[in-house]
């Protein structure tokens, strides 16, 4: 009995160790791009345009001050719901507590890698679940197509250079990139709490699409889009926090955003496991207690 | 010897329940302003302009999407160190480490409420230690000044209505808010390790300076600076953890931020509290143990 004790509290202590050490390595990844002249707009939609104003010395201090415009779907940027759907959230609408959640990262670049017009299915979210477990309530569902690789070349990564129209003089599509299928939007509605779901692409809906139907759907029920993530290649399949910070405009339809993740996070697995180690030493001490008396 | 152990179990009993519990109840705060016509903006800058592009069904689908226009510097903002210093980080030089940290709020309300041009002393960072310990390393430092109350009503806020100059036509400042004493700055770069300086007013150094040596001082060692934060009245004095996350302008001397506060962060000080609490519980263990053999 006293042998099987010590070795519970001798696993307890390396427990406990590795999980203090998890805290002090959190590893941070910045999941947005920068706004430069670079930086890729929907075509037809307004570029970024920075302007300096003043940058040079006044005599008292050095002094460098800018302005800038944007379209609100420019960049690493959220749509809100109501950017695809009557009456749902606004960017200052959107909850707080739905600016950060679990990072979920479902990994779709093999079948991009040989298609350039691949859908997230039902079956990739099913084997992920199966490989990874449930998808958690409030998670931040990103995308991985390994599309970040052609950014900011906006023919590779639209699949057409043109930035004034995404349709030909027939109405018919020029762009070509993956995306979410409607179907899977519609098994994550049903079936699962997903504050968000982001991909590396210029839009959750796949380039040839011309129905807008997973931001139609998704948006419907308040659940945002992220678009053009930075650096998804980075972000571990699960076990991290994703931050989504949009600047707050007043009715705005979409936001440039400050998108990060946290990997390894103490604020969330670990201290989870610290709980549940905590429990597991105090039913030691207990029973401790109870062999002493 | 027993009863002791049982006290001190016990005691670890409740100090565990009091940590997991907070981790449940992070209070999510807050800290900007939405970007709307009423956006506060440095008199002679440039405002926030929201324009509608397309509201309204296509026929297939809603549709709804803006741009907008604004200074680097209007609302609830961020300095770069380079706003104010020759070669210092631009906003996307900032490294991403420092873009979160402990929260710390020094309250000056009671001096502000009876003189407009207060300012944040050495002492009062002093007296602040004395009761709450040091500021910790990393920290994102905000002044309380409870100028909040005022926004956004210009002539309160700024104390002037002048929007185009914040000088008189003798090169005077038309200017009256709390800020951050060029001393307070220097014993913060000497004696501490702060990552930014924050306030609830429109600048880091208060309304009649024309030097803005606080700025100087701060942005020279690369400290940066948030201004017209909101909601600081909301913010714990420490036990939160502050988010500070600009969209990353290429070569921004400042931008618009999404500000907020987690308080009562399982990751930061809860983790800490329970990692303590982990070590006290497996003393116990370790002794009874001993006891027992």
């Amino acid at each position: 009995m006293i042998l099987m004790l010590s070795i519970t509290v001798a696993f307890q202590f390396c427990f406990v160790f590795v999980s203090c050490d998890h805290g002090d390595k959190n590893v941070i990844i910045d999941l947005s791009y920068s706004y430069d002249e670079e930086t890729l707009f929907w075509p037809g939609s307004d570029r970024f345009v920075h302007t300096i104003v003043q940058r040079g010395p006044t005599g008292v201090f050095w002094y460098e001050s800018n302005k800038f415009e944007m379209g609100e779907h420019s960049g690493t940027h959220i749509d809100a719901p109501s950017h695809f759907s009557e009456g749902k959230q606004r960017i200052h609408d959107i909850p707080k507590e739905h600016l950060f959640g679990p990072g979920i990262k479902v990994d779709i670049s093999e079948k991009a890698s040989i298609n350039s017009d691949a859908l997230l299915e039902v079956e990739d979210l099913k084997s992920w679940e199966e490989e990874n477990g449930i998808i958690p309530n409030g998670a931040i569902l990103m995308v991985f197509t390994d599309w970040g690789r052609f950014y900011p070349n906006r023919t590779a990564y639209f699949g057409s250079d043109r930035n004034d129209s995404f349709t030909d003089e027939n109405g018919k599509s020029l762009l070509h990139f993956p995306g979410v299928s409607p179907e899977a939007a519609n098994w994550l509605i049903i079936n699962r709490d997903v504050v968000g779901v982001g991909i590396d692409t210029p839009s959750i809906d796949y380039g040839p699409s011309l129905t807008f139907s997973a931001h139609v759907k998704l948006y419907e029920q308040n659940i945002y889009g992220l678009e053009n993530v930075a650096n998804l290649d980075q972000l571990p399949t699960t076990g991290s926090t994703v931050y989504a910070l949009p600047i707050k405009i007043k009715d705005g339809s979409g936001a440039p955003v400050r998108l990060f993740a946290v990997a390894d996070d103490v604020g969330t697995n670990s201290a989870e496991s610290m709980a549940f180690s905590l429990f597991i030493l105090q039913l030691d001490c207990l029973l401790l207690l109870m062999m002493s008396v």
